[in-house]
């Protein structure tokens, strides 16, 4: 595959854009609908799913979004309600379709939970192929103290306004670009020069980001928002694919409402494999995720 | 526990060392001999192990020394035979005894393998408590292009003679700290007020770092490296006991010989929680491995 899912997924955000009219809430909305999972009768811990044709880019399935599937899943399966460390290793690139979440409770504490889950789909003779597995350890975001230590600072970047949306780019890119119509994302144009064939050099990639249909963020939707950007390799001058082999996220504070500011950094491209670091952050200036992924460099 | 372990591992460094006189190698040296794994007759992927009480703090067995126990029954299990990333979840506190280290392998590639492990000792009927589980994708560094795209630089430090070693310091404070002859750790004198009660106030923490038997390092004792210096919370005036939540670690290349400087940055001390971020440099100035943990803020 030449074309980065990612790569498709801004191009066409230039081609087309499918603001919803209405304000969706939490619980009510894309993204919710689109991860509902669902108990099997007498099977606990083990959850049905649709991976939905709404969330992917040429053939595959966007990852944030599985992730988020799964850390629901999760969230129902263990007595904490909130994602606090997710590791992911993603094995084998998932369709749209009927899927399968199978958790575990590792171990239950006080303050913290630890499960495991894997998200399996079906080959042609109905066997079980594992996608994703997941380890993560859960607790209750609203329970922490409100207390602060921090020297990070949000990301420098310019104002909402200033920012790139779909009406400055290139033309789509032939292929599924559903994924598009589900986000709003608007570049920092200092990170956007990829789009019109003038890359920064630089490994930074800064974003403004909301759902399309205006849906706040909550913990679940983070871990989609944390791989929701286009690949710092852009930046770098390599347009291809750009696989994630493994993407950890820390969920550090409930976000406040309106849209997010996500910063990626890559410091080390080497070997054939880079690093993508994403923080993201809320209204209020809180620093509300940070992930890292481990990702391979595209072979262009 | 009022005490940090890895404040008793520096403190007890200042108070007495033995390097040993012989030079060590890889495959023939203290840390060798102490992650020793035996695969049980009749069950493939499971290994015997005995967590030395050489690499205890106070009471408990410091984590990297763990992950680097599992990462190494991970190679013996997994066709592949380097970790390239490691995300480990703690979940109980480990002692000095006997453990078993059960894997799996989760999927098979052609450059990478996936795999998954979990370490257990006994409780007193003899059941398994399980301490730590990971999963991890295994590769061959040394078939990795020598192809580097970086912006990251080595930290900014003084060479090793200029950093503090273990004549200049507190004394030792009582408890196991047996790690302490293991290694020989130079601090930054920046990064080194909190040891003489003037902490930075910067969430920060460097030193050069090597095995104290001079084994040099490799993949496996990377994974030992990211976990071995003082926490950051340190400097940030915060002395308690730090546990670990989650780590995952990247190993970006094999390390040459020679000793390493570890960098490790807190950008975000929030809710109780804090992240640290290690970077580990070689001689060659080549960035060899990268991690970041999740870990529970001092209560103090």
């Amino acid at each position: 595959m030449s074309k980065s899912y990612r790569l498709v997924a801004f191009g066409c955000r230039l081609g087309r854009m499918a603001y919803a009219a209405a304000q969706a809430s939490i619980g009510d909305s894309e993204f919710d609908r689109d991860t509902t999972i669902t108990e099997r009768p007498g099977e606990p811990g083990v959850y049905d799913a649709e991976l939905s044709a709404g969330w992917t880019i040429i053939t595959a399935v966007n990852g944030g979004y599985l992730l988020a599937m799964v850390g629901r899943a999760l969230a129902a399966a263990l007595p904490h309600p909130d994602p606090f460390t997710v590791s992911a290793h993603y094995l084998t690139s998932s369709e749209p379709g009927p899927a399968v979440i199978r958790t575990e409770a590792v171990r239950v504490g006080r303050t913290l939970s630890t499960g495991q889950a894997s998200l399996y789909q079906y080959d042609e003779s109905g066997a079980e192929v594992e996608r994703i597995r997941v380890v993560a350890s859960y607790g209750d975001l609203a329970a922490l103290p409100d207390d602060v230590r921090t020297t990070a600072l949000p990301p420098a970047m310019p104002p909402y306004e200033a920012c790139l949306g779909p009406e400055a780019g290139p033309a789509p890119i032939p292929g599924s670009n559903a994924i598009v119509d589900r986000l709003r994302l608007r570049l920092d144009p200092a990170t956007a020069g990829w789009a019109l064939g003038a890359p920064s050099g630089k490994g930074e990639m800064r974003a403004w980001f909301e759902l399309a249909d205006g849906r706040d963020a909550d913990p679940l939707s983070l871990l989609l928002a944390v791989d929701a950007l286009p690949p710092t390799c852009f930046n770098l001058g390599m347009m291809g694919w750009s696989p994630t082999v493994e993407l950890t996220a820390h969920v550090r504070r409930r976000p406040a409402p309106g849209p997010l500011r996500i910063s990626i950094t890559t410091r080390n491209l080497a070997g054939g494999f880079l690093e993508e670091d994403a923080e993201v952050w809320d209204s209020e200036d809180r620093l509300v995720a940070q992930s890292r992924q481990l990702a391979r460099a595209p072979r262009s």
